[in-house]
């Protein structure tokens, strides 16, 4: 059983058309939910769905679904689902998320050359708006299929220009009806790029995902007091920036301490920072930080929260300043279904490559998917471990090579 | 001698209501050059100038100039001038320039009240854009009136909607000819308000500054990579904003340590700082830093830039960074002539008050009149040190005893 590059590039090449980037290095794109290039994608998605005679259903917040049900399958079986997602961050790459519904929809093509003995469906899955690139919360699609957020809640998220996804989906025609219910599938995996550099180290042509890092954001409001930079004597200052170097470089060096020392996976990010008045001339007065941190155990997560509160308490004790910490999002850690797991490498060996047991530090659909059912993720390999970018990259002999272990793998879940 | 409070007052309420704040706290106003604000302020300066005799002359870059020239005087000798400026920072204070604008005024008549036998004519001068809140280049009327800055250049600077000096200038009618020439004045002071907390803490009525702080603005540009939270592993980072808080913590303790150990006078600020792409989920890949450093002398400038340059090459040795540093604005500390600090000095203890001797780490036309004239510079106390915010305050009392100090002083100076 082998995938056909051809018509995996094929697919994925006419994708990258929608919304591409001119005079880039590389080859980006910008497909925000609800503009015109996704609506392109997603109804050249439709057409291929129908090429590969899939049953196309498209729900409320647009996610669309093609079923294949093989002659041998019993419909009412629960299916066996894949995909991703066909939007796009601003200025991204032609990877991240087609790869999973093109390679889904290939796997599926590649089981129906096979001809092998299936017992259940299998579904292709794209979900709505997994970037959070317009409508503010990522994951969308698949927050409601597993019902983690309502679909009218769903429906009234509001972009920057205040308008709303329901009305965004109506204009591009895929406003549909019902709710995609991800318990319903017996097993769930999605393939998706790696954007690390673990398997190019490596130099392996799969990943297969352990566990999907947590996530919690924490921000911190440092107050100071803004004065005069030429008229303010060092000793009366109370500056928020230089307080919040101190927390920064504190986090820095405690997470490097926590991976040498403890857990290997940990990372934590002080990715915003910004400074009130910010004029050179003016002493800063108030700092907000935003703080990224991950690892595959919650436990982990709360001692590096812990450290970073600690932080703040040292600079309140060593600087006239003020700080205050929130800590709105908090995702935990997912661990993946052994059984999935399991038929990734079997299909993995299957081929005959080596299949990297790895955690994902990106959040992913599959994150949410597998709170309500067994979920796997599979990694192909990102040249350079760029993303994000259009200088984001995998080979087409790798996609292909890790489209041919999802196939696989999908038999196999699919077959008993 | 003694100046005379209600007059002083009188005239610093009436200005404050041109481009009054309401609902502040404290006694705010916005006056920016060329604004309805800033012609009310000018219209009626000139019309205090003429109620109390003087000339008035407006030249090219719209510095208005009231000469007194006494009975007693030779209408040809060079004139002892004072002055300040009337245009604010946006929500500003109403002492900060106008003290020194109508304190000159009001040490005039105090002169004139006291009958002195005066051999030579005296100036208020109350110079435009000396905050550059509106063009840009802060002490601009200064610079022109000592051929740092040629009228034409000066008349061509544009506001950030792109209408020019000169423009905004004949709108309110304040657009004169000619050029004041400060080289042509025997002898400058100006009274200003501390903006700092040495009076204050002193007790002191007055400061007479010995040297005004040289200024250096350097900008420092970190690139590292942007890259995912999630996925870039602690050891393959290149991370802008931890870099940059090395350098902000390493610039504070050697600033520190060099006011310990060299010069008390010294200060250095990071006032700037800008992330790209700033999301709390994204690595830091660019950091932008705006540094402000400033002494008494040139060599603990120096001495203090090349701590700076320290850090920036530690920096690139010790992470995956490159950093560049331009110095775009430098200008030289002034120390003031040794007369006009005598002179005020003297004028101090003929009132009976301590003159407290000091540096002034912010820069006022003095700074640039000192050039060409010999200059001195008189401080009345500021309330907590606060300044360019409506909290900016000054006790009636002071004001009025800093006016008789400057009115002694000018007396001094114009009497040989």
């Amino acid at each position: 059983m082998q995938a056909t590059q051809r018509r995996l590039r094929r697919d994925l090449e006419a994708n990258a058309q929608f919304g591409a980037l001119e005079a880039v290095d590389g080859h980006g794109r910008t497909a925000l939910t609800g503009t015109d290039a996704n609506r392109d994608a997603r109804k050249r998605l439709v057409g291929r769905f129908e090429d590969a005679g899939l049953d196309v259903t498209v729900d409320a917040v647009g996610t669309v679904v093609g079923r294949w049900t093989p002659d041998s399958a019993d419909p009412s079986a629960q299916p066996i689902a894949t995909g991703s997602h066909l939007d796009s961050v601003p200025r991204g790459g032609i990877f991240d998320g087609p790869l999973g519904v093109y390679g889904g929809l290939e796997a599926v093509r590649t089981l129906q050359d096979a001809d092998c003995n299936l017992r259940r469906p299998v579904d292709v899955v794209c979900f709505t708006e997994e970037e959070g690139g317009r409508f503010g919360n990522g994951l969308l699609g698949s927050s409601v299929a597993t019902d983690r957020i309502d679909v009218e809640e769903a429906l009234s998220l509001e972009d920057d220009a205040g308008t709303d996804l329901e009305t965004s989906l109506e204009r591009i025609g895929f406003r549909g009806e019902g709710r995609v219910d991800a318990s319903e599938w017996d097993a769930w995996l999605e393939l998706h790029v790696e954007q690390g550099r673990t398997l190019e180290r490596r130099e392996a042509a799969v990943g297969v995902v352990s566990t999907i890092s947590g996530i919690t954001h924490c921000y911190l409001e440092l107050s100071g007091e803004a004065n005069h930079a030429g008229s303010t004597p060092m000793n009366t200052r109370a500056d928020a920036l230089a307080a919040a170097s101190d927390i920064v470089l504190d986090l820095e060096s405690a997470v490097r301490r926590h991976v040498e020392e403890r857990s290997s996976t940990a990372v934590a990010t002080v990715g915003q920072l910004d400074v009130s008045p910010n004029a050179t001339n003016v002493i800063p007065g108030e700092v907000r930080l935003g703080v990224d941190v991950r690892d595959v155990t919650q436990q982990s997560i709360e001692t590096l929260v812990a450290t970073l509160e600690d932080s703040a308490r040292t600079v309140e004790r060593d600087r006239p300043i003020e700080v205050e910490l929130v800590r709105p999002y908090d995702v935990a850690p997912e661990t993946m279904a052994e059984r999935c797991q399991n038929a990734l490498r079997s299909a993995s060996d299957a081929v005959g490559v080596e299949a990297v047991s790895m955690h994902s530090g990106a959040a992913h659909d599959t994150m949410t998917v597998s709170r309500v059912t067994d979920a796997g993720l599979l990694f192909a390999p990102s040249v350079a471990g760029v993303s994000h970018n259009p200088r984001e990259w995998t080979d087409w002999e790798d996609c292909t090579t890790a489209v041919t272990v999802l196939a696989g793998a999908l038999g196999d879940l699919a077959a008993t």
